[in-house]
């Protein structure tokens, strides 16, 4: 045993319908010592992301449920403290699947190094991680963007949305962004360079989307589902793609909300497409390679949202929930000894 | 003017909700002398099709709606009475588009000759015709069955799912229909050779699909939308392609009905793509070929559900809409000289 105490947020109680603090609760634990093959690592980041909500239910889907009264599980960024382990050594920065805790015994499973020179550590959870992979590859490979079409996403100022509108602009298309604020809508034009932006609390759907896309929709790339995504299929075109990758509208919902009508789907001859990430490891090289060249060249920006202390976990990852944020939502839980002064 | 008297069917009001009789009328009129580059053709058959109802609507969708006060639109099966054309002589038998009539001139555009030798000349309305190419393309092209996979079909007693059932039995899956009796239900199995079929009218769907389905669903071919696909949606595999094909279940509702959660499709990452047979006109040979064969050799069966005289017609394709039939619909106008006494 090491004489580190581990805070850790724990899932006490499955939500039903919106999730509260009181569905967490903070404890502390001992640290083991790593045994022959393990090494342990402190947690410097962990990512809170609504898919999370899901596994919070209880039901099998794609994944196993997130148990109760263990720790809350999620990706990670760490460093390696002390190491028995032949491939990882102390010093080393990973990414990992250690959840929401100041530090994990692994042994190394699943977990890769990262070079802290090659850029912000942080982003291996965001732009240069799942979300950004996620925005990739539904992008891409789903929904197959020409130069000249109009490209629409949804939770634009969000970790994905952000980067699905860019890259799209990136490949010529009009892109368009639905988001929860004037000024996330001012961010998602002036910062994400999207060609038009609609506040979908305030604005009227129909209408807004009729003047921001004047040659009807092409893609869909869906984050929320609900009355967008409705609205959506009113104006799509012969032949549009639509990736279905969250549906973070109706996540808190007890009873399984109704869908659209797929009337325009037949008449339009359009797809719709499940999307999970997870599927689409295989793209990594290329999303890696393309993502960090955009960055490095300019097209591409990204923004972060820093929370600080494993403590305020929970209250970040339910500010999903609210439309809090723009940017990944990050929670920094020790010191990143890389991070420039922000 | 020649002196014959042409019977015919006119759209004399647009339906609300579900059509009537009196959106009908059956007026006479007279038949002009073909031009030159002209013939004139004797109605033998006509079919009367679910999809009519969208026309009547008066809405653009991918095709011009039916007009009012106007002959009711739709495929035909023809004899040449008297040809001023140079590619089309007295005596020749055509499939065109008539519409629901006794007597048409025509300048030939989009007929063809049809050899009466070949089979009975209905088939051309049937199961060698859209209908057949519906089944066949819909499911082969966008469904993509492998052997041993599941299929469902929805309307399976119907043109369209009776011939998607055998072909899926054909290519080596597991073929389960709904339909809305339990004689329907029995000939589908029976006649058809569907491994199940599930009477949507008195069985609970969920427990119905889960016996019929053990393995889950790999392909549902929709013809019907409404409870039938939110069913089915519960019960998809991983990687589950949904060809949306008919929505007969809404067609005659005056307001959009919601559709279907689409959590499942995300989760099990399914397709759900939009079919209309004009798109998939190309693929007429091998349909031809294919479909001919399996008849000749017997493992496709075909119903036709004849009705007689030109003022059946609105009557034969109300009755669609309340399930009343067998097989494909077909009016009888006129004499078919090939046709064996049934």
């Amino acid at each position: 045993m090491t004489d580190l105490i581990n805070r850790q947020i724990v899932l006490k109680s499955r939500p039903v319908g919106a999730p509260t603090e009181s569905n967490f609760e903070l404890i502390d634990s001992s640290v083991p010592e790593p045994s022959e093959g393990q090494f342990l690592a402190r947690t410097i980041y962990l990512t809170v992301d609504p898919y999370m909500r899901g596994r919070m239910s209880g039901l099998k889907t794609y994944i196993d449920p997130q148990p109760v009264n263990a720790v809350m599980q999620g990706g990670t960024v760490s460093q390696v403290i002390k190491s028995r382990h032949g491939k990882f050594s102390e010093g080393d920065f990973l990414l990992g699947f250690d959840g929401w805790q100041e530090y994990a015994v692994s042994d190394g499973k699943g977990a890769q190094k990262l070079d802290p020179l090659k850029g912000s550590l942080s982003l291996a959870l965001g732009v240069l991680g799942m979300p950004g992979l996620t925005a990739y590859s539904g992008l891409l490979d789903m929904g197959k963007p020409k130069a000249g079409e109009t490209v629409v996403v949804s939770a634009a100022a969000g970790a994905v949305g952000s980067v699905v509108g860019q890259i799209a602009k990136i490949k010529g298309c009009r892109a368009v962004g639905f988001a929860g604020s004037a000024e996330k809508c001012q961010i998602v034009k002036k910062e994400f360079g999207f060609d038009a932006c609609i506040n979908y609390k305030t604005e009227n759907l129909h209408d807004a989307l009729r003047i921001a896309c004047p040659q009807g929709i092409d893609v869909y790339f869906d984050n929320v589902a609900g009355d967008i995504l409705d609205a959506v299929l009113q104006q799509i075109n012969v032949g549009a793609r639509i990736p279905l990758v969250g549906m973070i509208s109706q996540y808190n919902a007890v009873e399984p909300p109704p869908g659209p009508n797929l009337l325009p789907v037949l008449i339009k001859r359009a797809t719709i497409q499940g999307f999970i990430v997870s599927d689409h490891f295989n793209r990594m090289p290329e999303f890696l390679r393309d993502v960090s060249q955009w960055i490095k060249e300019g097209p591409l920006k990204y923004r972060e949202h820093l929370v600080h202390g494993i403590d305020e976990a929970p209250r970040a990852f339910l500010g999903l929930f609210r439309g809090e944020n723009v940017g990944k939502v990050i929670v920094q839980v020790s010191d990143d000894p890389h991070r420039l002064a922000s």
